[in-house]
């Protein structure tokens, strides 16, 4: 009998690219998938988006990453088989799974729709599924998930640049709904224009938001005023225009990974504000108490988002038409496209053409 | 014409005990306060709570004191005077004056009741009122303030152990209801039982909240358990026990003002749950981000409360028996007492008796 492998573990072949070790580069790999059980949706991946979580998984950043690593959990492709009691698409629709696959389905945030908070949520990559074997992202041909983990796409919401949606745009709108910052008239700074960033102030424009991106960088200002929408522009390396601003924020969206000073951030928030961290840096931040406690603000945290929230997102970016900014590649330009997100160098999204580019080993 | 002085500023004869320089050293000081103008009462002092912050002032520990400084915002009396459109109360009543004698009155936060995040309050010590004066705390044989900024003293409330709310008791009560910590069997950590945590429990226990106690000190266990009326005590320096109440706690009050590492409590909250600081160490706190993210948590702050707010809480106390646990001291006690609140040696707040100790120099 063969030892159990990636590749005969499930009846059904499957093919990406996967990382295999902590330089995170990535290369061809042959796998393969469960078979499509009574409640799953199996997939054919059209696109992939490329978050910045799936270059930390690569590498090992976090210390929970398995080999070999198959990245991706923005996916959007077309369903090509359902389980029998399947009820939520049918094959030929339109759909996506996003961060998570499981979860354990009966905890508090469980029932409340908050499955991203459930402690024993698995994600989309690398976790270990409810039946031991590793999961694997969307950097392949085929996906299988459980209905309750698929979205659903709208009908005028287009794959390519709606599947970074599924991390970037549910992890920025979902704190802006918890904590109230998606009211008409409010005023949302919105700290760092990438990925995260750029969707961020689409989705803060729909709620009807006063919205000004806080970048260390000049040169972003023409992009997020004249492209993106924004209402105004601060350079947080500058005293003077961070000074003006102090008190006048009812909320910031903070999307910086890299350690990065909060106190000045702090300050423009007005009394009762709220700074919420959607970004993971590695480093614990210094925190300042006395400015909390002068104005009554707070920092708060925010992880990606529960199933009906997700649904709901990509129906409220349909209505608004809002995708993200996205930089199309094929398969084999995925490497490359780690080294540039690494450095900032793209706007704002790469999205893998994953079922014209991927080719069969 | 006489130069202006402390003693001639104003027309009424005041006697109290000041600090002179930062030593925070008090001794006897004759000044003066205003004669009482139409809004305003003048009150007899009878008790003074001492609050750390006078320790903190006294000495200019946050840079912002002015000398001769006067401490002392827990204060309650009785009316000797009226202004003649005082309607909140008459001569013979008991009242309180807290931590703010005024603010602008036109701002967001002042049409919301919420005269203590206007940032123009003005400190009851040590301010400058709107008339260019300083303002001197409840150290002092006689009160001067508008009637907005009394309290009125429910009937069955004590003056002396009723003083300490004006503080003490605002600062933990006003953030357990605008965090929604005050529903009840929801689950309230208490960090560091001081003049703070002590009223804490006890607003805890009224709330219907279960209540854990978390102190460096597992000598402060017993009197947490039986006389506080918590349900559990957590050493914060034994692992096994803080290992064992992680992901327990929809909420902890923080009282602690020296520096400590915040990422243990964290831990210990449920996935929503908040971290409200309600001490203000000096140094910035370190905040590990991720944690934050994952259970979408917050750390937050929250300063004393509005006077609204302040006059619901005192007939709250009063309607729950809540009143602070006291060690009543003569006047020329105050530096022995400020000596020993500086360990942390005092069952949980020294109170002055103003009237019967305060001698006139």
């Amino acid at each position: 009998m063969a030892a159990i492998s990636p590749e005969n573990e499930h009846p059904v072949k499957a093919f990406g690219w996967a990382a295999r070790d902590t330089s995170g580069v990535l290369s061809p790999f042959n796998f393969s998938r469960r078979a499509t059980g009574e409640k799953d949706v199996r997939l054919k991946v059209l696109y992939c988006g490329i978050c910045h979580t799936d270059l930390h998984c690569a590498r090992n950043d976090w210390g929970f990453s398995t080999y070999p690593l198959v990245p991706g959990h923005e996916i959007a492709g077309v369903v090509t088989e359902v389980g029998s009691k399947v009820t939520k698409c049918k094959v030929g629709d339109k759909v996506g799974v996003g961060c998570f696959v499981g979860s354990c389905g009966s905890c508090d945030d469980c029932s409340n729709d908050l499955e991203n908070y459930c402690t024993k949520f698995i994600l989309t990559y690398p976790g270990v599924y409810h039946d031991g074997t590793p999961t694997y992202g969307g950097y392949s041909d085929i996906m299988v998930a459980d209905e309750h983990f698929v979205i659903c796409f709208p009908e005028n919401m287009p794959l390519d640049s709606g599947a970074p949606l599924l991390c970037a745009g549910i992890t920025v709108y979902s704190p802006m709904k918890y904590y109230g910052l998606n009211k008409p008239g409010s005023h949302l700074g919105v700290v760092g224009l990438g990925g995260l960033g750029h969707v961020a102030v689409k989705f803060a424009k729909a709620f009807g938001l006063k919205v000004t991106v806080i970048s260390t960088s000049p040169s972003k200002k023409e992009e997020a005023l004249k492209h993106l929408g924004a209402d105004s522009f601060l350079v947080s390396k500058d005293p003077d225009q961070m000074k003006a601003a102090v008190g006048t924020m009812d909320g910031i969206i903070d999307t910086v990974s890299a350690f990065h000073p909060i106190m000045p951030l702090i300050d423009l928030l007005r009394s009762h504000g709220k700074l919420i961290m959607v970004g993971a840096p590695e480093k614990p931040l210094e925190l300042p108490v006395f400015p909390l406690l002068m104005g009554r603000k707070m920092v708060a945290g925010s992880g990606a988002g529960g199933l009906k929230e997700t649904q709901e997102m990509i129906e409220f970016a349909a209505k608004h038409k809002i995708t993200a900014d996205i930089e199309v590649i094929p398969m084999d330009y995925v490497n490359k496209a780690m080294e540039r997100l690494s450095k900032g160098d793209v706007k704002y999204r790469f999205v893998i053409d994953v079922a014209n580019t991927l080719t069969a080993a």
